[in-house]
């Protein structure tokens, strides 16, 4: 018998034991389950980055895998526990708009408010309902839970505005989105949108001559584009934290400009 | 079946191999057994800090789970190996006091020194028992080894001094026990402990009026107390680090004032 | 059945997302596998570093696990993808030299182009091997796929230059080759190097006479030195970090000289 699996991507860090908690939970009411760890190092209430990761991870993930998401600083509020489900899993977290690229992304999905109790821990902590709530909901569906039965439907879960890259008379206009480990800056801007043969790409003061294919087909130390491996244009520098080197941030602008 | 679970607690970090070495260890001995991750970052040599981790996560977890606790800054001096066994389940570790709350919280214990040697990794190396001693021991206790077999009874297992809260003619004079990744600061006051409406806390020189539910029901950047998800009365700042902003380390007093 | 085994380390951090799609892919393709994190804190592009963690960890797990390291400075450069195959366990990842310590300390081994295209997710991208190449040739090795099939043999992987210690008339001449999460500084002078009694042990400025068995058996504060858990000869200060007091980095001479 396959495991199911349930993944958990937090903003609690691992030092405080919270995250030690939701497995707890989890592992009490579905000793089977396969507990896998995405990350629990998203920004404090960075909703947008959790929701980028989020959009990463699913579509590698087996069919049917339950993700549970819990970047939530409106937690104790009067916003909604969801669930949702489409082709590639279910996700399980607060309605703040954590979920956003994945209902932007999906052919259909079904999203349902967490709304019966018997889903829940017995008196749920106000400040605390990854462990209260989402964890308990989400082994309760792993282990046969029906979808349909955990509460009504949510027409208009909230969904972020995410900013859109901009079509200009010679290119394109975007914005970093994302700022990794590495210090690799990926913009808005995905690959089937570079239709054209690139002259220039630029980011603050620095201009990047074309696309390379990988970090090592560059000399160490300059600044350089290429498309990730989540499809994305991004800035980065072979051997170096491009996002320091380059004072780059979420938000500043990418310029593509055509041949 | 369900897999028998073994927890492990460190402050060894991610980045040595140390835990690796454990982990590995571990699924030598029982294969079948459920490793889960509580946390590494517990800051070096901390046992307290580890002791109140442990007691927060215990109870979530399935009875006769096994946990794993190795903050030791005395591994290799005279210092005995224990297991300690409750109701909520096995902790096995160095005596130095990182059960105590596990140990003042249960309704009854029984504690035994890990001395047979078959449960050891040959040659155990004196900077490493949680790798030599108290991981191989776990995983053979997973595996049905008796607990009784372990080793001698001890009757008096190291215990900390934990800090109690004082009772005043008009409040409770407390001090903050453990800051957690957010800065939010938690006191050794207990919710039952207030038992009186509030007039006021006061931590370092800020003056908050009465509890709050949770961090959205304050205004952003304000500080506030509330009832934290292990019970205990926490001050914090919705959106930002009550730790930093207010200067706050633990040892520092909270006093609770009654209309 | 015992679930077979997949280590994972690499230099990926774990806030991305780049572990949590390797772990997906694994998953997809053999749900029954259990997925072990040794760390994802390499220290970005540090192979040394990854190598010896390798080598620490890789004698603790049952024979037959698989050890997937990913810290792939060159990846989508012409370097090969590997497979080692040892007594201890199967060893994925880039032909960099990250298997140097595996590869001189084994008995003996065969070494493998992982070159079977069926082996690697569609299109694998030219920045991320580890989740389009190395995560899923793990996991069809993992659920059986006969180690011969992956590609032809590589009779000379890359082995990276190892400093040697060397002997002199009154002792030995070492280096620092790595500093651990204590700031504990490793040299690369093993414990059956240590032929005669020792008076001395220098590394800086700072002298330090004989070993000890443990932190504890020194007085805090003070620069010790002792054989760790790794067999390799160690310079520590019971309390605090060697590396930031003694002013030590990977690199600098450890000089022991005899009675």
């Amino acid at each position: 018998m396959k495991a199911p699996i349930i993944t958990l991507t937090t903003d609690f860090g691992t030092r405080d034991g919270f995250v030690g908690q939701m497995k707890g939970v989890i592992l009490s009411i579905n000793p089977y389950c396969n507990i896998v760890d995405i990350t629990h190092d998203i920004t404090p209430f960075a909703v947008r980055e959790a929701g980028l990761v989020m959009k990463g991870i699913a579509r590698y993930f087996p069919h049917g895998a339950i993700h549970v998401t819990v970047v939530d600083p409106g937690v104790g509020s009067e916003r909604k526990h969801i669930a949702v489900k489409t082709y590639a899993g279910i996700f399980v977290g607060p309605d703040n708009g954590v979920f956003s690229w994945i209902l932007s992304s999906a052919a259909s999905w079904e999203a349902r408010e967490i709304k019966d109790e018997t889903l829940f821990m017995p008196n749920p902590h106000p400040t605390f309902h990854g462990r209260d709530v989402f964890a308990p909901a989400a082994a309760y569906i792993s282990a046969g839970r029906n979808f349909e039965s955990i509460g009504p439907v949510v027409e208009d879960p909230v969904v972020l505005h995410c900013p859109a890259p901009q079509e200009t008379s010679n290119g394109i206009l975007g914005e970093v989105i994302y700022i990794d480990r590495f210090g690799n800056c990926a913009a808005n801007i995905e690959s089937p949108m570079l239709t054209h043969s690139i002259r220039e790409i630029q980011v603050g003061q620095s201009l990047i001559s074309g696309l390379t294919r990988c970090f090592s087909d560059a000399p160490l130390g300059t600044p350089l584009a290429l498309i990730n491996s989540f499809d994305l244009l991004e800035i980065g520098i072979n051997g170096s934290r491009a996002s320091e080197e380059l004072s780059v941030e979420v938000g500043d602008y990418v310029i593509v400009r055509w041949e």
